[in-house]
């Protein structure tokens, strides 16, 4: 075999020159490499929609040893070609020949590969890695700020509507919009973004949300494409904030190319009949599951137009994984959201995982991880366990945290395992994970209830759940417009997604200007900006310790702290004041004898009682 | 000090026909002990209430080297006398000579203290110890039966009230009551009697539970006294029945000797004024815990009648340890019960679990776990954490299986994580236990509502919830009963602990005979002597394997298998027959195309559709 395919590979040099060589329009994925990678293999997806790029006897060849030809794969498919090369560790940036095509066919295709430098020092200066330093500000891009009109709508594409008054349409809002609006994220405190997907999404209909990929290496053009993702990028990273991409390995949409023009059928799991995820992480863990019941879960599709793929087929898990490392180099990302993590083939995401943090240590990558229970959630991010599956995941959403914590805490009366207990109980908790300060807190999402109709629209407690998310353990993030008092409950999930006000030219009203917000707004931003900006600076809040108090008459203590600094944070969730007597927090007061409002500057005497108005959640730095 | 100590002795021996010897009512803790135990260090207390056990100068002597003084401890309390001896390998049984006095007193005490002999085979052929074959009966001994009325009062205890209309107050019944009726345990299928503390509560009042010891070597004289204890425990073993003593380790009743007469006051733990603990077990496994939230759930008293148990105090830990072995070896303990597991020093436990099983590897040890929480209960037992405090205790009782399984199981309408849901997702988290297997299972006990209440009084939900515990893993435990329907909630808790009818001569029925039962009751007991018999004699249902599928349509399908045999059980808690699709379960049911209804006998076909009944746990043996 490797004997013939050198004759031919001699042959076709001989005769180079004399071949006609077709320019097509074939397609490479990944589009372009870079040099300076520590893994210097690479499967290329060569793809011409109406051309055959295979036949009989066909090869494969690079014109320069920067890139070796390995293997190629003759799909079934003969619109795909698949090639693994490998880039030499000396190979320079620049444009490299691929060739392929038959002696018998007398016909060559001819694709210049570039290869691009890696960022300098292996992306670490480009790259900071999201921790529990950052504010992550989570944005619908298509709900944000419509920063060009000019295309809101693109020639081409299926989904030729725009409608505001209907929440599953798009909007029109775009990157540009968001880098008009950096100034006042920045104000506020965030220090990352995370974004809902900006890959293309060529659907016929919800293109809102992003989550349904038609093209992996397309920037949707109506969010601005590459060059407006660049733009913002470069925008975030020189105010020295960073950007976290939303990562969705386990479906496509079902007009991916991938999908209406399969390479081969082992790229996609089949049913007899549709069959629908069962959503039941549990199946993962444990001891009594069928295999059945496993199969279905990961192999069964997330909804009928999300086709959901084979990640143990080698060539689909290359996709991914190359793409995820194409998207941190080409655009600098400095930390992955992960869709659906418990829906992926856990392997593969292990395997992914790995790959990206063997090329980028600092990034972060956590999961999305909607499931119910601690033993659930920690199953899949990096734990204490002894278990045959072991997660290399570093951080997940805290869902437990929302669910099973604040909004307990803020919603329900105080019980054994109600109330703050509950919020106290799910924090005890924390001992099954490797770090739990690399989980992602949050009051809401992009798929939950505002948190602000969660506590009844009650400013005191939307106020509460800031200055909790802001003080507690792990890597805050806050859904955009939650600081404006935005909300609305989940089902339709479209209602926790409406435009951000003053997003649009023309908007009744403004609230990214003070004049544009209500008093009632503009005291839960000024909360919001304060608090933001004093964890900003505070090394208690960011990096310090937690040591939290067994609830005591309905209230909740906790203290964040180091060596430098101490911050003490009563939850008083209840409608009467509280006094809480302080000698029995005298291991985190020491010699502390006052404390420091962090809102209002206020500074009060704590050697003896603290008394804390209903519905607060008191923060104060202990000063002496 | 040792020079000195030798030449003390050797003075003492060859004066000592010519002392003095008093006979006085000193005790000694343990009362006796074994030759042939692998741990031949053993730390003997002498005790007397009226008269000093040590002064200046005094010493401790054994006349045979069977027993070697190693080391006596000057207690401040001379009431008390502390020694550490060892036991020769060859020692014989036999009783053996201990002196204690001082040469300037020129008075000397004298004990002569027993070594029995250890059973054969170290116990094995008596101590079959508990696993998941068993199927648990727990009784408490005050309220079951009353076999001997010329107990009822004991002069010289504090508490002579007797009163049956009381439920706080003793009602008379005793060991010998249980012992009559091992006829009607035995064939309702109980291979195991668990009962509550047989040890002495002389106590003021509430005297009729039993966990306020007072006296750990006085089998309490109301219940029949260690004799009525040893014939009860030799009937069981005798009839290949297995005993489970109630061990209290983290507490004493106010009025046992060690606390009113105190060795010293490090035998206890002080507060400055009555500190209860907190009951919040999270401190022990919260990253985040303070030092004194710790003290208090460790060191608070559990009631102001129950004085804490300084466990790290070397001889409360040895006076504890041998205690609980002594009793084993004494009366031939199959089990342990280890009450308020997680309000114990859990270094003492592990070091207590650990000298038990080292003598009797078979024995079965199992902790009270009333927390809410798979990590919390895990916590405490055997599990898979990489953490820094590992339990070694085998088992615990399942309070999560019950809280969280499977009452919300029959009590909630089904949701995502309600209903059969929860049972199914707490069962799921299994994957934290190294050996959920020993993991005691139940429906209720004396602390909680009665479970026919908690289904609120319907038969129909009481038998699923039987099925339910004799067809799961683990080892089930059957509350005294429930088997014939008895109810009330624990609020309080006399109420869940009312008399067995027919216990007491001239009770106005006679539930332990079919002619006192009323339809009603009658229908349950067939069901628990029908099941529980069943599951003797199936290895499916006691060692098999589990496998549970994701609940459908509110029905909740599991198997337990072996490769001999497969038990199918359908949950349809619905007030709707349901039709099974029987093709998703091929994984279990294979060739199998019939199965046999474990109740009546029926037998159906199975290969395509099941229907299930409303309110109906089905539980089948497939046949082909």
């Amino acid at each position: 075999m490797s004997c013939c395919r050198k004759l031919v590979i001699t042959v076709v040099f001989s005769f180079l020159t004399l071949f006609v060589i077709a320019q097509d329009s074939t397609r490479v994925f990944p589009t372009h490499w870079f040099t300076g990678m520590k893994n210097r293999d690479l499967q290329l997806i060569f793809y011409n929609k109406s051309k055959n790029l295979s036949g009989e006897n066909w090869v494969v060849q690079s014109a320069d040893p920067a890139i070796k030809v390995k293997r190629f794969y003759k799909n079934p498919n003969r619109h795909y070609l698949i090639v693994d090369v490998e880039i030499a560790p000396n190979a320079q940036p620049g444009k490299y020949l691929l060739k392929f095509g038959g002696l018998a066919l007398n016909e060559w295709s001819k694709i210049w590969f570039e290869l691009k430098p890696r960022s300098p020092q292996n992306g670490k200066t480009r790259i900071k890695g999201i921790n529990s330093t950052d504010l992550i500000y989570l944005i619908m891009p298509d709900r944000f700020s419509n920063g060009d009109t000019t295309n809101d709508r693109i020639a081409g594409l299926r989904d030729q509507s725009i409608d505001r008054n209907n929440y599953f349409k798009r909007h029109g809002a775009d990157l540009k919009g968001i880098q008009n609006h950096l100034n006042y994220l920045q104000q506020l405190g965030a220090t990352a973004l995370w974004l809902n997907p900006v890959l293309l999404n060529d659907m016929l209909d919800r293109n809102e949300h992003g989550y349904a990929f038609t093209d992996h290496y397309t920037i949707d053009p109506r969010l601005g494409g590459a060059n407006a993702y660049h733009e913002l990028i470069d925008s975030i990273h020189k105010r020295g904030m960073k950007i976290i991409q939303d990562a969705v390995y386990n479906h496509v949409g079902i007009e991916h190319f991938l999908y209406r023009d399969l390479p081969d059928s082992s790229w996609f799991h089949w049913w007899p009949i549709y069959t629908n995820t069962t959503f039941k992480d549990q199946v993962l863990m444990d001891p009594y599951a069928s295999t059945i019941d496993k199969k279905r879960m990961s192999d069964g599709w997330f909804t009928e137009k999300m086709p959901d793929l084979n990640q143990n087929n080698p060539q689909v898990a290359s996709f991914l994984i190359q793409h995820a490392i194409w998207c941190t180099e080409e655009f600098g990302i400095d930390g992955w959201r992960i869709d659906t993590y418990a829906y992926n083939d856990l392997d593969f995401m292990n395997r992914c995982n790995k790959a990206l943090l063997n090329e980028y240590p600092q990034l972060h990558l956590f999961g999305e991880t909607w499931v119910h229970g601690i033993p659930n959630q920690s199953f899949f991010t990096r734990n204490q366990y002894n278990i045959p599956y072991k997660s290399n995941l570093p951080g997940v959403t805290d869902f437990q945290l929302n669910l099973y914590g604040i909004v307990p805490a803020l919603t329900q009366e105080v019980g054994w395992t109600e109330g703050v207990n509950r919020l106290y109980g799910t924090t005890a908790n924390d001992f099954v994970y490797a770090d739990p300060m690399k989980n992602v807190i949050f009051l809401d999402n992009h798929d939950i209830s505002r948190f602000f109709s969660v506590v009844g629209e009650d400013v005191a407690k939307q106020k509460m759940g800031l200055a909790w998310l802001f003080t507690f353990r792990g890597i805050p993030q806050l859904y955009y417009g939650t600081e404006i008092g935005m909300k609305n409950f989940a089902d339709p999930d479209g209602k926790v997604r409406l435009d951000f006000p003053g997003g649009w030219a023309g908007d009744s009203a403004n609230k990214f200007e003070p004049g544009g917000r209500t008093p009632a707004e503009s005291e839960v931003y000024n909360y919001v900006r304060t608090l933001a900006n004093f964890r900003k600076t505070s090394p208690a809040l960011t990096t310090g310790k937690l040591m939290q108090y067994v609830p005591e008459d309905g209230v909740y203590v906790y203290f964040r702290y180091t060596a430098q600094q101490t911050v003490l944070c009563v939850m008083n969730p209840t409608d009467q004041e509280k006094e809480i007597d302080m000698h029995r927090f005298e291991e985190r007061i020491k010699t502390f004898t006052q404390a420091r409002n962090v809102i209002d500057g206020t500074v009060i005497d704590i050697t003896n009682k603290l008394k804390v108005p209903a519905k607060t959640l008191w923060v104060g730095e202990l000063v002496r």
